[in-house]
């Protein structure tokens, strides 16, 4: 079974988490892909240059000055820095963007007009399904021992870059593999109560998570995990877990 | 024969002559790999962030914080870029930093110390040899199809990331695959006089070089380029040339 790791930003910004989390990893036993989020760098290199980050949605509208700025952090600095990381930890670690080996192919999302008529230019942001993942690519790197380690920086096939989400690239590289999905971010899993981190789900199905959303128990950016994970789970993914990013390997989470 | 070529800084900083570059380089015939230089953007935003270029012997001295700039700049901005420029004209190109795969290691550069006593401390900054190419990995992307684009940032095997240079990456790369090495740059080839284009040296021995040397014909950052050429070709490049950027399927320029 593959696993498909997607691992958050907060780990990427501190330094002692990172190189845990890269060593958790590299004794992750099997074939094995990470993706990774961009972490807050790109905000403060935003900042320094002057360009002020825009959010939609919980998306940043990427114009062409901070698609320089994500992409120079996210497939420069971070996948750099992990894949050295993980080479030192002994993972044969092989970092990617998506228009390397042509991996994964993006589609620019259109502007979306508001209820008021506004209309939302994302700029250079791009969305990614499971069939425009090359997964025969990915599997001649796993099949030659390598871990593809893959950043949300993907292409539209005729020479433009386009900014992505990077539980998306998770969720679609994971059901075009038929791989097991494991989301690590900040909390231990799932809580049924968001004030009480004992209170991890140990597992959910779709009626129990309506449930959680119509009691208000579940909200605000674990609702968009819960959707991917089910996306994934109906495109091809084989299980999702959800979980801290130090229970890599402890089997602890939510599974979806 | 694979061909290994080696792309100067000026095409990289001009949206026009990179175009026509990733084209003719997407045509040249049989196995090939790219390695890019890195051109002024480093520079720019090292400017825009408040970090004062050093440079010692044509070396950028690399801090903390300009090596997070050079390696976002070169393995992130400058390769993504040529990988989807490539991919779109129909090369399948696979960015890669001597950290992806562990395609290269290099070894820091130890502090230098000077005449007068005083030492110099390059930073982040490595040295490449031919015997640190990991030729496996690059013949089996070239065996499945995919053509390796370079830059020269590398890794020293234990998580840290070091600046080397491109000239010296290509030069290596070639020798490790016995490949023939094309140095594209803004001049025609190695010139017998330097202020007339048309003067280019069709082909160039060692003895010939000397002798131009002696003369002053030949000077400042054209003395490094022949040196590394005629190494390479002495580690095991089956040839050299030297031509414009321009001139990359036409076969002119000089041929060490």
């Amino acid at each position: 079974m593959i696993h498909v790791v997607k691992c958050g930003g907060r780990v990427l910004d501190d330094p002692e988490l990172l190189q845990a989390f890269c060593r958790d990893f590299a004794a992750l036993e099997g074939p094995k892909v990470l993706v990774h989020g961009g972490g807050a760098l790109a905000g403060r290199y935003q900042k320094a240059l002057g360009i002020e980050p825009v959010q939609w949605e919980g998306r940043r509208v990427t114009d062409t000055d901070t698609l320089q700025v994500v992409t120079m952090v996210y497939a420069g600095w971070c996948n750099k820095q992990v894949v050295a990381l993980l080479q030192a930890a002994g993972c044969n670690a092989v970092g990617l963007s998506g228009c390397d080996g042509g991996v994964i192919t993006a589609s620019r999302r259109p502007p979306k007009t508001l209820s008021d008529g506004r209309v939302v230019d994302f700029g250079w942001v791009g969305d990614v399904k499971a069939e425009n993942v090359k997964a025969d690519f990915l599997q001649m790197l796993l099949d030659s021992g390598c871990t593809p380690v893959l950043c949300a920086i993907n292409h539209d096939g005729k020479g433009q870059l386009l900014n992505t989400n990077a539980d998306t690239v998770a969720a679609s590289v994971a059901a075009a593999l038929g791989a097991a999905l494991i989301t690590c971010f900040e909390q231990p899993g799932v809580l049924r109560d968001r004030q009480d981190p004992s209170s991890v789900i140990p597992s959910l199905d779709k009626a129990a998570y309506a449930a959680l959303k119509a009691q208000g128990a579940v909200a605000d950016g674990m609702i968009p995990k819960l959707d991917q994970a089910f996306d994934a789970l109906e495109s091809g993914a084989a299980e999702v877990r959800i979980c801290h990013s130090s229970a890599l390997l402890t089997g602890e989470g939510t599974l979806i």
